[in-house]
């Protein structure tokens, strides 16, 4: 999607503050002699900044502003290293909650609505946006942060909690704690909000089914602002970002050329209006491609499809590049199995070897299935996987993301 | 204190509201046919209302404006039976902030200081309002939330923080930690705002001692606002209270009468403009008095004395009553003693007995200290308790409220 005249004025509008400040990307632009973008062209010749970059930028590195105008840090997890850490202005963190509380209406969330947030708060970006857009919203925040799923539920029937916000594994987790307790009549759910990670289209019709909800798909990075930035509407077919807070292109991740809208790709994502530390063509990792067309909803804000996994997903097993998804889609062909599988790759007698769990109920015959899905993969990705058949609730469910590639190759 | 003008005026636009409102306190002013209040002897005879009344009013029956107006709840622990839900419109939301931000000017922190965050998140109302009068002050929210010591110190260390927020029992378990480990010159801390449970003298010097900070004392429920409706000064004598917010009383537990300025007893607080839940009378059951007199830092907010425990604190042995205060003000006198201590009062062979541990270094008489501790409790007191000298760092530290009290007389 080409790039309009009032985001390339807001992307000067961000030079211009970059360049005046001791931070990594006033560095990096100073060094490129870079003053200024007339033209869609002149965007594109502007350099990818990469989550190394932020990282190395540790602790205050990104800041972009005079100390005195930042009124908080968020910092990503930091699981895998050094974590990043974003400054925020006030009029971000409004901003944010400006993006969040559209979210909530996108989804139908009015003023009448009792939200309960489990996503955690502190560092991590969740659960403050959560409560945030809520708030402008004008919703009742039922702030519980994560876990003690006991609790929930009986906040859940006691204050009749009608919005749910959570990750899609914790969501998947509370339905099947409420299925199994048989009190779906106690509980007042009618939307999700659902994020923080991709999720299968089997997944969401599960989560939907057992707690009685309406599920939207929710988008962010720690990096810019956090979840909020875009959301799936009724139509249900991919998410609606918000193109007046962020620019976002579609490139090929090998190559780093733009991709035609249609096509599959990586999400780079410029912010248009961040004071504390704007991203100039942040590579997120996240594939996903621009619909191209009007959505049936209505609404003129454009949409990217479902995230279907991240570059660094990717494993190459055998030759064959591999993504989740792709097991996701052949899983999805199986009424019979639940939406949970776990894909564990190792390298024995010197070859590669893909086992693959899946759960499913008692009534079937395990070894057929285990047959009949490994026939499947072999024929739609080129390769014959182990199959292992397990009862439902074996696999495990996780609270916050859930691992579903363990790659033991290398270790 | 007399009630003012323009306190009796607020009161007035509360019972207004309350009258119209199906909620608890609407219900009781109207079977009691209060309308108003005219002047200081009419709002002495308004009724009290106890934890008790609010538990019962679980789940919503505090909310005192159409639902439409409330964006966010938050709960007490619910530690002693059900939980307490306060409801707060955006209104509430932005006093608590502006109250908050007035503790954090009274501690001199201002837009150039690093907040350091350790309270928790979620129904609990400690670590939003830290973070929310910190933004609003504009200085930079470091929101840790509770826990993980390790990345504590660490985010300290490199985000450089230089206020400290916390309860007095993590706060200790920092500082301790960061003289163990020898890093105290790498702690860029100047300022600690320390709140939510009773301290001593002499844990507050212990803790502005090793962490190198001057401490302030924040005051403060769940059940109204939260954290942040008084401070100490730096003239450390007393708790600065925002008498534009709060009408606060000081009445004798027992019989209910209202008591002199510099009379101790129990605190009772009216809120003069929450409008979500309004609370009338409110026992708090924590013990203080009001300090006559101006403070010599010149504010013209009036002042309670430190929190000398709880009315429900005080433990009865051998016929005395006793208030772990006053073992504290005990162990003052004893220099070579920590600031931690237990008591335990178990009833043996048909009487009561008390026990006490205190903690001290290595390098002196365990025996003869223990006596002379004993000595000074039956001379002040008037029982011998059963004084057991440990190592310091034998008594269990803890991460939100310390128990200092274990009665098994009645287990």
């Amino acid at each position: 999607m080409e790039i309009s005249k009032e985001q390339l004025s807001l992307v000067n509008e961000r030079i211009a503050q970059l360049l005046r400040a001791d931070s990594f990307y006033g560095h990096r632009l100073r060094q490129r002699g870079v003053d200024g973008v007339a033209s869609a062209e002149d965007f594109r010749r502007l350099p990818f900044s990469e989550k190394k970059d932020l990282r190395d930028a540790y602790p205050l590195g990104l800041m972009s502003v005079p100390e005195e105008k930042i009124v908080r840090i968020h910092s990503s997890s930091g699981t895998t290293g050094k974590p990043v850490i974003i400054p925020y202005t006030a009029k971000d963190v409004e901003d944010w909650a400006i993006q969040f509380a559209r979210c909530y209406e996108m989804a139908g969330v009015t003023r009448r609505d009792r939200v309960q947030i489990t996503p955690g708060y502190g560092l991590w970006t969740a659960g403050i946006g959560f409560q945030a857009g809520c708030e402008r919203l004008g919703a009742m925040a039922v702030p519980m942060g994560p876990g003690n799923t006991e609790k929930q539920l009986q906040m859940m029937m006691d204050m009749e909690s009608t919005v749910l916000c959570a990750t899609s594994s914790y969501a998947l987790l509370l339905a099947e704690a409420i299925e199994a307790r048989g009190i779906k009549d106690r509980i007042h759910l009618r939307k999700g909000v659902i994020g923080s990670e991709r999720w299968s289209e089997k997944m969401r019709r599960s989560i939907e089914e057992k707690l009685g909800i309406e599920a939207y798909d929710i988008y962010g990075l720690t990096e810019i602002y956090g979840p909020g930035i875009g959301i799936s509407c009724d139509a249900h077919d991919g998410i609606h970002y918000w193109d007046d807070y962020i620019y976002l292109e579609i490139i090929d991740p090998q190559t780093g050329e733009n991709l035609p809208d249609g096509e599959w790709g990586e999400i780079v994502i410029t912010t248009l209006r961040k004071e504390g530390a704007p991203l100039i063509r942040f590579r997120t990792h996240d594939l996903s491609r621009i619909l191209p067309g009007d959505c049936p909803c209505g609404s003129r804000f454009p949409r990217i499809d479902t995230i279907q996994g991240r570059t660094d997903d990717m494993v190459k097993i055998k030759g064959v590049n591999l993504f989740p998804s792709q097991i996701e889609e052949i899983l999805r062909t199986f009424p019979e199995v639940s939406s949970e599988y776990q894909i564990h790759i190792s390298h024995l007698e010197g070859k590669d070897t893909m086992r693959l769990y899946v759960e499913t109920n008692g009534s079937v015959d395990f070894l057929d299935l285990a047959k009949r899905i490994a026939e499947r993969v072999k024929s739609r990705i080129g390769f014959t996987p182990l199959v292992k058949v397990v009862e439902i609730g074996v696999l495990p469910r996780s609270e916050k993301k859930t691992k579903r590639v363990i790659d033991t190759r290398y270790q």
